[in-house]
Parts: structure tokens; sequence; C-alpha cells
């Protein structure tokens, strides 16, 4: 293996720096002042200020914490199935983690955008990526569920995504690894990157009334990495910018391949003009395969379809579509100011912060301060777009998020700490330390044009010695900051579900009023419901079996069932009859390769069952309901093959023949 | 359907009276005091006193919180997937979840027991009932892993369980649901439930070194539903209480039919009884099917055995082994004082607790102070075993946990109270309302001979307006308390993963310093181990292709592979090799219909891959672990069933072959 000796300095020098972190002092009680456990405390039925949306990075799920207490309010399965609320068992969402390839489990949620309406959060939908499979998703904020998955083609995972525009009409996909496209040959030596890889950046759409998303349109350029991105907003409002890293178009250990050159790009898009183009036909039409999947909250329902298509622009043929500016020492994070300004570049091995200029790049753009070409698209000269440099922030500078008060933070990787600067002098105000390894901030708006100016979440990568210890794997760490004041104040660390990314926030107003409470038994349109238990019933379609099942306090209709026999495909659609908040039923059968159903009121899911042995199998509600929860429950007897045990079904009636006495107490 | 028309309106009463709990106040701010906050903020830094091991309820799982702080410290994954740890996905992990149904992706946790040594609690496992396909779990308490999965057989609903003897000699598992045996023809009418269904409990052996479980014996007896259960201790040790319900032996609508006793009963078992029985060859060998799984840490593999014999001992038959005491009102709870002495039951639809005398029983057993027989078990007089009643304590009393000064603490359900009574005189002391619908309690300790008296936590069933609404599911919900004074204290509000039902705690100082940091890389016999990147490898046995890849911060190796062909099965065993704490790697791969894996520290890990189309396949590390991470990925090329690309891998060498220059920024 040959590696560039100096860059391995430079690397040594790093490793020396994060394991100087592990030496800082353990106790941090010393740096929390007195007053930090009020700020905290939210008393016993009283609300959080904000509620915080947390990618849960490798778990892909998105979490729900109520700040300034930390609390976890809720999970929600996006990317990956969960067993305890179906997700991607149940049959009605199972077609929700379909993609080109199969149905998934899995996959790594970075990053989230809340919908916005003229720069503000609007609190309707949450935007979040899926980056190993490439796949976006849209979570209702009424139902606090997931209601659209897309997969996004000629994608190699989806890295700097779901960044918005400020009236929510696109998220971005920005293909981390870049790949042969998919009307291409893929099967070609990796060793052929140069020639073979493309990187893809996906428009994908917004409905402005119900957030259905499309894949609008692709722009094609060289096999680079993107990594992170952000939209122009106000006076940049019409513009995205986006990271790059791997401009070296290395193949093989990046670590040090791609971390040869001393600039990479951000990477200039003016999605207006692409938007024009494409409505003048410039587009190339692709084939491709990829899923979208949207969830019918009518029929509570998800449907699957292959799209097979996708509109393509490629970079280098459209004059003023695309510029790169040079970015030191390999870029990350990519934000734009509340003004839409200032765009800060975080070159994650620099000791500096590059701070670009809207007016300057246009001013560039217009005067052709260019410095050659990167595969065909033009460089601005880097002192062309520059508006200044933050000198001497810290170490390895990732991400930015603003205040209400024309200040910026930048979390600092490698010398794990927060940077408070002024936007405008590009003085560093104040730092205060993170433990450890910080990656995204988050304040709440602090990616849009009105950001709040009282909290900031630091979301760390390692916890070490913050919590008590569980085993080789710790939790993930947040750690909470007062930054009202002109210090910045440590108040709280809490664990987080998963690896946590970017992350927003909104004032609980916004949202709290929206929640759905249950849904409406009258307008459920699913096909095997049953609305009442008058309609419950059992059915036989060939080997298929039918349970239109009920469920209301305390017991199940029907709960005793006879006829099923080995080799049956037994569907129970389950139906919650109550319509009341927070009385959900779970069903669960014993045996069943599946997990359990999670029924809220109103609803109607489906578990799949094939019993495979005769015998007699227990089914309960499994979400406790009431003081006679244990007893909702019932019986499936299951025949062998071709039994003559005709189909029956019952609650209450299914009495002994026998008149066998229940056992007495006398003798 | 005929419902009981006086039982009927003692629901309509039980109903109204929930929902009174809906009526409280919403502002519970009053009655925290003001010292609150300070009493459950931990700086960050500092550590909580207790760990807190909270059982998942319907998520499978079980869930560890630091007290008093209420953060969720680690969700353990025990009997369902978990994508985002890799936990059944991994070909390592798989066999854990086998049973002899098949492989099953969820199930349904309710009780932990900790392991205890002379009564006390030692630190070394915790063990973990699944409700649904019956099994019990062992938890490791160095690893905070999931060590052992054992199936019950002839159970269906496993319930009243796994809860411990003083020296952890058993854990046991009483059968919710009463089934057929299963050597006998369990496809019979649902309604033959008095002639042919059987209740069995199982007492299951754990090996004093090394936890290993086996089912010792199982007791056979009536059909009635098996709800929960305690050893006794001190002296009373050698015997174990269950209670029951549905002594009715109703097999529908039971929230009726199994309501009609006005008592059902606690069985006292003598165990060491049985133990001897079973000794002297007394028990009656029994062919059934059941898994048995555990997890080997040496080569970080499990192994599934179907077991296919189990010995029973027929309750009836054992003159001296099972003993009936009638309690009021369809009991829940079953639990023993710190002494032994004290046996609590708690009949869930009842105004008033009876607390038995182990003392009493014992007398009434020498006496025959009997009341007849139960299916040929001797029912002991209520009165004779009966120290005396708690007078109105509150309505729907279900579970107690003891302090160190003799008092008692019961949660009553549907008067959602926690209620304070001292053991001896059975007066009450204090009552808190819990909001709502409180289901157990946990002392740390309290369960033991040594509880403590410091908090207390109420484990609720509805959270309503508690925290930010959430849509239709909201959070489940705990709620500290001090109880170091004479009244108890409300605390704070915290929410739980899944449904928590029984919880246990100890003292930090019991568990933090047996934590496992890492494993010892030269201590790994995984059979696809490479223990450095040299000894990484691909290869090819017919249409499996093993990958022995290595994970170092920050790249792969192997990062280029070439030569896999559509169809065939690709094993990536993945072994980690750094060697400090807090540094797992991941591994996911794009497009793979599994889920990551998450490798810790020494460990080696296998994904399954079968790629279903030709093309270019990135791989990547999920887990954030340098500043470099985002760089540490590769390419694996698939091409065409029949194609001749030989295997070839490498990391850092496979530069291009044409000298393709990378894209200059000169022009």
């Amino acid at each position: 293996m040959k590696i560039n000796s100096k860059y391995a300095q430079g690397m040594a020098a790093l490793a020396l720096l994060v394991s100087m972190n592990a030496c800082k002092p353990k106790d941090a009680g010393s740096v929390v002042s007195g007053d930090a456990a009020s700020k905290v405390y939210v008393a016993p039925g009283k609300y959080d200020e904000y509620y915080n949306f947390v990618s849960g990075g490798f778990s892909g799920q998105l979490s729900v914490y109520g700040l300034p207490s930390g609390r976890l309010l809720r999970v929600i399965p996006v990317f990956s199935v969960d067993p305890e609320k179906g997700w991607g068992y149940s049959e009605e969402t199972k077609p929700m983690l379909n993609t080109s390839h199969g149905n998934v489990p899995w996959d790594d949620l970075h990053h989230v955008s809340m919908s916005q309406t003229n720069g503000e959060i609007d609190g309707r939908w949450v935007f979040a990526n899926g980056n190993n499979t490439p796949r976006v998703a849209r979570i209702d904020l009424g139902t606090f569920r997931t209601a659209e998955i897309l997969e996004l083609p000629n994608s190699g995972g989806n890295h700097s995504s779901p960044f918005i525009t400020e009236n929510s009409e696109y998220i971005v996909a920005g293909t981390r690894f870049s790949i042969p496209p998919d009307d291409k040959n893929g099967d070609v030596p990796i060793n052929t990157y140069k020639e073979n890889f493309k990187g893809t950046i996906s428009f994908v759409s917004v409905d402005k009334d119900n957030g259905n998303m499309d894949v609008a349109f692709q722009l094609q350029g060289p096999g680079v990495n993107f990594d992170l991105s952000h939209a122009g907003k106000g006076k940049s409002n019409g513009w995205f910018f986006f990271s790059t890293y791997n401009t070296e178009q290395a193949n093989t250990l990046l670590e040090v391949n791609a971390s040869k050159r001393d600039k990479d790009f951000i990477m200039a898009v003016n999605w207006k003009l692409a938007e024009k183009l494409i409505k003048e036909g410039k587009g190339r039409k692709q084939k491709t395969k990829y899923a979208s999947n949207r969830f019918d909250e009518s029929t509570h329902t998800a449907t699957s379809t292959i799209k097979t298509e996708v509109t393509v622009l490629d970079m280098k043929d459209h004059p003023g579509l695309v510029y790169m500016i040079p970015c030191p020492k390999s870029p990350h994070g990519c934000d734009v100011d509340p003004t839409g300004e200032y765009i800060v570049g975080s070159g994650k091995l620099a000791a500096l912060i590059p701070v670009f200029s809207f007016d300057k790049i246009q001013k560039a753009i217009a005067d052709k301060a260019f410095d050659g070409e990167y595969d065909g698209i033009p460089v601005i000269k880097y002192e062309a777009a520059l508006y200044g440099e933050v000198k001497k922030p810290g170490l390895g500078p990732l991400h930015t998020e603003f205040d209400d008060k024309g200040n910026a933070y930048t979390s600092m990787f490698v010398s794990s700490e927060v940077v408070k600067w002024n936007v405008k002098d590009l003085k560093v105000l104040d730092r205060v330390p993170t433990y450890y390894s910080v990656g995204h901030l988050m304040i709440p708006g602090g990616d849009s044009k009105k950001p709040t100016g009282k909290y900031l979440v630091a979301y760390n990568k390692i916890t070490k010695d913050r919590y008590l210890p569980t085993g080789p794997e710790l939790s993930q760490s947040a750690q909470l900051y007062d930054i009202s004041g002109d210090k910045m104040q440590l108040l709280l660390d809490f664990p987080t579900i998963g690896e946590p990314h970017y992350a927003q926030g909104v004032a609980a107003s916004v949202i709290k009023d929206r929640s759905v409470k249950f849904f409406k038994i009258e307008e459920n349109k699913h096909p095997y419901v049953a609305k009442g238990e008058k309609e419950s019933k059992v059915f036989r379609e060939g080997n298929k079996v039918h349970v239109n099942l009920t469920m209301m306090r305390s017991h199940l209709t029907p709960d005793n069932i006879e006829g099923i026999k080995v080799g049956d495909e037994v569907y129970f659609h389950t139906t919650n009859l109550e319509q009341d908040w927070d009385v959900p039923h779970g069903f669960a059968i014993k045996g069943a390769l599946n997990s359990e159903l999670l029924v809220m009121p109103g609803e109607t899911t489906t578990l799949k069952w094939v019993p495979l042995k005769a015998g007699m199998y227990p089914m309960y509600c499994t979400d406790f309901c009431s003081a006679l929860h244990q007893e909702m429950s019932g019986y499936v007897r299951v025949s062998p093959a071709g039994s003559n045990v005709p189909i029956s079904f019952s609650t209450g009636t299914n009495m002994p023949k026998s008149d066998a006495a229940v056992p007495g107490t006398k003798k």
C-alpha cells in the first residue's frame, strides 16, 4: 500500500488530536452552572417547548425528542422494519419498503428537512434520506407516520439529501458514491471509475397540497462524491449548493486517495434554470427502475409502483446550470445563512472556515472569473467567490447552524467543540467543548429564514464515559446548550436512538394542534374492514382464509375460530373499533413467523399467518387496554391439510357441548 | 351474545372509574415540589445512581435506563429483530430467534428478573420472558447482549415468567393460555377446553457458572390461565407462588366468562419436593419439540438446538406438591415480601388486598385445613392462609414492591394511584396519583431480600396529555417518585420504549465495573475471522463467495472486489480490528435484502447478500468512526451469471490501467 507520506503525517497529527479528546477532564460538572437543572426540567404533565426531529442514522428511523427535557417522545419507523409497530410486517406496510431490488428491511437515515413555507418551518412534513439503498421519505406530522418512500435511480448512496427549498418545491438527493448510470453496463472494472462512473443529483418535487413526491429531473455530471447540500434562500432562492469530495476520482482507499487535493468543490446549481430547461424539453429520457411507495390514509394501505423512466440533464451540456467553487480540505457541511447571502463551506480536514458570498458568486459568473473547468463545468476563482475566512476556529469544521442574532455556530469534529462566530465580521465570539467528536448541530429553525436563539443541540459520535457503561456498545449522545446569552452554557447530556446525524426542531405550537388523535371508523375504506362486531367474519377463498376481526375493550370478535388447515394463508384483518385517543389494540398469534400488529383506533391492519402444524393457537391483544386486557384473547384451531372441519367463528357462544363441569372446590 | 347482567353493571362502574381518570387535573406541576428538578438532574458527565432494566412489552426488547435521570442508555434486542444492530439478520444471530415454528422475528417481553445470590441482585444476568411464542431469554450484563433464548414446550403464552429463586437455581414460566399438551392431538374443538386443555408450569434451571438454561421439569395441571408469580425467599425459599385466573375454564369471551367466580387461586408449589420427585425418577418423559439457542462469545456465533423431550410431573399425582389458595377477583400480581413470610395477592377487580402468611399456609397444610379440591389439588381455606386484608387501598390492585423499612407499595390500575402500606399492620400510610392507569411498580431490589428505599418507578399504560402529542400513538410513560420520606413525592415523568411491564433496578456499582469494553481479537475463534488486514481474502466455494473483510479506521480491506456473479451467495465476514472502547464499525451494501451489521471491536459478524442484478454496488462503514469515516467505503462489481470475471480483491492497489487523467481545473 502506497501512502502519500506528507498526508500520512497530517493524518498522524489528526489522530493525535483525536486521541487527545479522551484526555479531557471526565468531570464536566464543573462547567455546568447551578441553574442548568431547572432550565431543562419539564415538570410531570407540562409540555416541552420544542419538538426535535432527530435522524436515527444506522437505525433507519426518525426519533422525536422534546426540548429542553431531552425526552424521547416517539421513534417513527421509516426505512427499517419495526416489529413493535408491525412496520414492514403488516400487509398494508410491506409495500413501503419495496425497491427495485425487492423488499429492503433497513436503511441508514442521515438527514431531515422539515417542510417550509416562505422559508419558515410550516409543520406539515418531515423529509428524510435513506443513504444505503438510495431513497427519500416523507413523514406526515399529523399522524407522525411515514407516508411515502421514493427510491432514487442512478444513485449509489444518497447522502446530500433531503435538503429543501424555501417553499418546499423540491428536496434534493445527491449520490454519495458515483456509479455507472442505470442504463449503462455497470459490470465494468472498478478502476474504470474515471470513464464510467457518474455523479447524479436528483430534484424531487413535492406536491404542495398532498406532499406527494416524484423525481422531477436529475443532473448528471462527473464521478465525484456528493456530501451535503443546502438550498439558497431569500436572494439566493433558485440556487442549490452541494459539497463534493473525492474530486480526485479515486476508486480505492479513499482515506488516502480522496484527500490528496488541497481543495475540492462546492457545486452551485441554478435549479430555476434547470426547471426551465426541463419545461423546454431539453431533458434526456433515461430508462431505469425505481419504486414509488405511497400510503393511502383512507384505505390504511400502501401501494408500491415501479417507475421506469427519468429525465436527465447533463451538467456540462447546459451553460449557466452548474458552477464549481473551490473549497479547502474535503468539504463536508455546506450551509446557507438566513439571509441567503452567505454560504459556509466546512472542510473537515481544515483549520479555517471559508464563507462565500452569493453576490460575489453572481458577479464572478457575470465576469467569467473562472479558473478553468472541471469535467466541462466552469470553476469559479476561490477569491472571486469568497466573502472571507473564519480564522482559527478550531480543527475539523463540519456543520453550521444560525441563530436569530446574526451568529453562526460551527461544529468542530477534531477539536470537539462548538464555535460561535459572527456572520458579518467572521470573528470568533465563543467556544464550548463537546464530549466527544461532535457531528451535526441543531438550532430550532437554524436552517430556515427565521432561526430561534434559545437552544442549540450538538449530536456527538462517541460517548465514552458520559453515561453508565452498557458493554462494548455505548449509546450515542446529544448535548443541549443554552445560547440565549453571549456565552454558550452546557445544560444537559441526553442519549439518542441509533446514530444522530442532522436534526431539526420547531416550536411545539407549530405542530401540536395538528395531531390526528384517531382515525374515523366511518371513513375507513379498507377492503376488509369490519365497522362493527356484527360485520366480523371468517371466509375461505381457496387456500386463503380472511378473518375480518374487530377489537374493542376487552374482546376479539371472533375469539373462537375453527376450520383453518395446515397450508392455508390466513389473513387477520384487524379493525380497532375504539374511537378515542390513546386506545390502540395489538394483535399476535403464537408461532407466527411475523411481528405483532399495533392497530390505532379506527384503523384496519392485516397480519399474514401460515400455520405449519395442526394444533391450538392462542391469539391475544398485545397492548394493555383495560383492567380486563389479560382476558382479551382467543383460540384458533388448526386442522391437518385435507381435514373436513368447516369454517366456524364466534365470540361468547361456542360453549361446551358436553356439560363438562368446571372443577369445583368441594369434594 | 349473552352477558351476565350483574357483571355487566360492575364493568360499567369500572369503565366509569376509568373514564374519571381522564378528568384529573392536567397540570401536575402543582403536585411537584420545588426540589424535584435538582433531584432528577444528572449533570453532563456524571453517572446515574441506578440501572433500571425495563421490559419493552410489545417491542420484544429490554430497555436500560439510568435513574434518577430517566435517560435511555440502551435498547437490548432480545426477542425481536433489530435491523439497527443486525440482530436476527447477521448469520451469527439468526439462530437466536429460531423456534420449533421456524424463525420468529418478534415477541412480547413482559417481565424481567435479575439473577440473585442469597436473595440479593448479583449483577450477572437479566432474564426475560417472551409471551407470544413461549420463550425465556438470558441477557449477559457484561456485554449487555442476549446470550441465550430457550423455547418452552406445552405452553401457549408465557406470562408468569421469568421469576427467579433466591440463588438463581430456577426461573419459572407459567403458561398464560392453557392448550392441549404437545404430545396430544391439539386439533380438537375449542369448546372441549375442560377435557383437553392443560396448564403447564416450567422450571428452567440456570447453570450457576455460565448461566445456561434448560427445561429441568414441568408441572402439568388443570386448564387455567397463569398470570404472575414469585419465588418464596428466606423462610419460604423452596416454594413458588403463582396467580391464576379463568379457573372458570371458559374458552370464549373471557372478559365476561373468566370473571364470574368471586375467587380464583394463588397456586403454591413446593419446588424442592418437585426436585426430589424428579431425582427419584417420578417424572414422566413427554415427546415435544423446542429450541435451545445459545450464543458462544468465543466464536461470536449462536447455535440453535431442537430438543425433543421434557420431563413432566402431573400436579394431582403428587401429594404435597401443589396447593391452591383462594384469592378474590381475578388475581394478577403475586408478590412476596423481603422476609418471605407474606404473600400479597392482587385481585385486579378487587377493592382490598389479601396478604397471606407463609407460616399459616404451612400450618393449614399440616392441619389439612382444606376446602375441597380443584381438579385434584387441595384448596386451602382462605382464612386459614390469610394473614389479613389491606382495607380500602383503592381500586384494581395489580402489583406490589417493597422497601427497606417494612413497607409495601401497590399499584392501583383502576383508581390510578400508588398506595403505600405497612406490611405488618396492613395500614395504608400514603397514596399518590399516577397518570394514568399504572401497571407494574419497581423499587431497586424491591423484589429481593434487600430492597432499597430511595426511588419507586410506576410504569403506566396510558399517556394521554403527559407529553407533546405524536399522532394517534402516544409514548408509554413511567413516573419516578421519591420514597425516602414518609410521603411519596412525584419527581419526573419519562417515556419508555414499547410498553413497560415489570422492571428491576440495582445500584450502578453492582454492574458498571463488569462491563466488557471490547472483544480481544486474539481470542476470536470465528471460523472466518481475519485477525489482520493481511488475512483478509475473498474466495469461492461453488456459488458461495466468502469475503473475510477487515475494518479499521478508516478503510475496508478489501475495498475493491470483482468476480461476484448474479446468483452467488456472498458472505461478508466482517472483523472489526479496533481494540478500544466505543469504536464500533458498521457495514452495509446497496440493495441488500438485509439489515446492516454493527460490529464491535474484536468481533466478526457476517452479512449474507444475494445480488440479483449485474452492476456496481457501493459498500461502506455505517457507524461514524473518524474524520475520514465518509471515505471508509468500497465497491463490489457484480457480473452476470456465467461471466468469466475472476475473483479479485484489494485495497489501495487497483489503480486505473489506462492513465485516465483526473479532470483538471485548468483548460
